[in-house]
């Protein structure tokens, strides 16, 4: 691992931020999720604070229980897309699912991105969780977690096979001679796989980034072997720092079985974060949005992760029920640490669910606390960089304008973008095309 | 039809503007397709000129003798979503195949695209033309013309459904009560036909338009019905005015059988224009860009609308080749035309690749003959408006400087725009939510 490390930053839009009932903060922008002004505000106050990117997350299944800002918001490439225009040197990543789309038009999709933007395209690839998502897209049956990383792999094949159809270089565009591109620098894919046979070549030449970013967003065994073979990045969430640098060092040693190094995938742990100006005002603000969520609403929140489990037939002050392998199939890591904490900790259900529903925030202090904790976090290896979730709707803004200039302060975060490219931001090589 | 009947114009992308080769053409921008600079600006002048809309086709399939500007170009949603934050009155219309992709997902991007533009989407529905496709998309086989038509019925109805998941108003967010939305405004489409299971909802309420604005752009019979049943709008191609007529009286007597009435579909043609101060400069303008074109590539460009057929093993100066079917499962409409065209007039095989590569425009004369043109087919239902593209690289932004102001000086065409919605500008009334 190099010494010369450097801490990074992203940022989520998550409704109007701070917890799923947030919304109802007298702060918040109560319709977040669908507001554009919301999105490209906070867009632009992230670029001013020299952060990396912004992240997207998604999800294909609602019902009258998900979380109100699940119900009703942009699609991502779609609003990634509207940013670019409006942006200069943010990332942009975007959440899709590789269970429930077609690798060419994803390949296309990202890729024009990359272009619209000059480089600072992001592809989070989620193998979807939610069950239901089969019944939008008319499947029988969700496949199950070991198929959907299988498919996710080879997906991830074609997809970058794709992205290399065309060499840098390919189109000469020659108005004299009337050679538009050089042949050579064409190549067809032909995948044949388990999955899939996509003949190629892309309709869109290689991007600015060589190809786009790839992420990778679960932290199954099967989700951290994808992602030490095909991710340039991770956005993981541990609660504690022992599981943290846990998880670091084990996806990282994967690395080398790919013929890779330890700097070619960047370790994002998502934070929750309130600055304040002394406890006080941290834990009057947590309260305050906490007190923003209902049991009901925190059960509904809870049983999204266990495949839409109705909880409210359980008593809620007695210990978290048994419910079996529910929740196997869909956020299956998240899932069994739930179960786990709540054995551990002898939670009762209204415990688990209310802390489920409004945790608190990893990181809450003033500024210098906060930073205090994050270069913690850098510095012990449990993380290369984080992605911020504000736990009020006011805080991400105040996280720019004051915990920002702390970690400048400190050395640890920079104060100019390297260049314009988000490859360039995350120091991440430019892949070599795999057909030249 | 009523006496009050206002013309409208969208213009199209189409790489550098002119013919396939135009991009070596001394004013061009040889890399158009792939320059946001260059579509920005497109988009920019097309609002100065209160223009309904930009156009962008698309296609799923390119090989090495595809024209340049299908090799290399943005995709139609991503690009204008970048356009949807730069611009503020300008129609955004997107072509879609319902032969690749998943109606629960374009229901969504569309959706997603009218919020960010507030009220500017379009979807140019198609079922894909080329054959190839097939191989880029894991299928065994291009479905053919007859069942892609019933599944692009199909798809539209579920596309409309989900559309319609969210009544106007559903979403509440009340912060003192915490009630987020109106659960009697929320509606599970729960759709079990012979293409597509779909459940819904869909996670995006209620578009600014009430819904995307639907364009459809086959000529055949069945593509026809399927404008009649569901589209508001289309986009066809005719080179005599009489075929004009007739397909305009066609499909408007057709909306009957659909209990809609004449006005409730535009019909949009397609005409390539070039304006020039007399009719020498016209036509050294026509010649000029004409003369880019090589024998070789016009061979290629018309091989592409027969299943990408090998047309140089015939000889170039006898009467166009007996070809059978050929054409019929892909671009059925224009292949048919290109047959009767040739054995009526007794073209040679070099005539036809020519004239199919770099057609002569449509209007072509000065600015004032290029408007008598519109009138004419205009006030002779030929047409409700027109999809104008550039007959040469710098046509588009004098036909905005000098066509659109005669047009306006005979009260044939607006000054402003009514509203901001691409509906309001085409003159549409909002559709009925189908659960309401
Ligand atoms: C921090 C984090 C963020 C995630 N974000 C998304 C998301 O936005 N959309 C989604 O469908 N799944 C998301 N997932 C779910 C995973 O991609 C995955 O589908 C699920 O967790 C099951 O895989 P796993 O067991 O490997 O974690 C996320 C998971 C984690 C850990
Ligand atoms: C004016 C016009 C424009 C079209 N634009 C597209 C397009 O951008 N992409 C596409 O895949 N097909 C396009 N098509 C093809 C049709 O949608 C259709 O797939 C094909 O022509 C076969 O249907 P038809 O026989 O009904 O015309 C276009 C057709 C016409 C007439």
């Amino acid at each position: 691992m190099s010494d010369n490390r450097q801490l990074r930053l992203g940022t989520i839009l998550h409704g109007a931020s701070g917890n799923m009932s947030a919304w109802r903060h007298p702060a918040a922008i109560a319709d977040a999720s669908i507001n554009f002004d919301f999105v490209k505000e906070t867009a632009l106050k992230a670029e001013q604070g020299k952060l990396d990117f912004l992240f997207v997350a998604d999800g294909l299944y609602i019902n009258e229980k998900s979380i109100p800002h699940f119900l009703n918001r942009f699609e991502p490439l779609t609003v990634l897309s509207a940013l670019a225009s409006v942006t200069t040197h943010l990332g942009l990543v975007g959440t899709l699912s590789t269970s429930y789309s077609e690798p060419f038009t994803v390949a296309r999709q990202f890729a024009s991105l990359d272009h619209l933007s000059k480089g600072r395209a992001g592809w989070n690839v989620v193998t979807s969780p939610l069950e239901g998502s089969a019944k939008n897209f008319s499947r029988e049956q969700h496949p199950e977690h070991a198929l959907r990383y299988r498919i996710a792999d080879e997906y991830l094949d074609v997809v970058k096979g794709l992205w290399d159809s065309w060499e840098d270089g390919a189109f000469i565009r020659d108005k004299a001679s009337g050679q538009f591109f050089d042949p050579e620098k064409l190549h067809t894919l032909n995948h044949h796989g388990d999955f899939f046979k996509v003949a190629g070549p892309l309709n869109i030449s290689r991007t600015p980034q060589g190809r786009p970013i790839v992420f990778q967003a679960g932290a199954s065994d099967d989700g951290k072997k994808l992602a030490a073979r095909h991710a340039d990045a991770i956005f993981t969430h541990h609660d504690t720092l022992e599981e943290a640098q846990y998880f670091y060092r084990d996806v990282k040693s994967q690395l080398k079985n790919h013929g890779r190094n330890d700097d070619d995938l960047k370790i994002f742990q998502g934070v929750s974060v309130i600055v304040g100006k002394d406890a006080d005002d941290v834990e009057n603000q947590y309260q305050a949005t906490a007190a923003l969520v209902s049991v009901t609403d925190a059960l509904n929140y809870l049983g999204r992760y266990f495949e839409h489990h109705d909880f409210s037939q359980y008593p809620l002050d007695e210990p978290f029920p048994d419910i079996g392998d529910l929740g196997q199939n869909s956020f299956r890591s998240t899932t069994d640490e739930i179960k786990r904490n709540a054995h551990e900790r002898h939670l009762t259900l209204r415990q688990v669910a209310l802390e489920a529903a409004s945790p608190r925030p990893r990181f809450a202090g003033t500024a210098q606390q906060v930073a205090d904790g994050l270069q913690q976090w850098f510095e012990s290896h449990a993380a290369d960089g984080f992605i911020i979730q504000g736990g009020t709707p006011d805080t991400f803004p105040r996280f720019v304008d004051e915990v920002v200039p702390a970690l400048q302060a400190r050395g640890l975060f920079r104060t100019e973008y390297p260049g314009t490219t988000l490859r360039e931001s995350l120091g991440l090589a430019e892949p070599v095309n795999q057909f030249s």
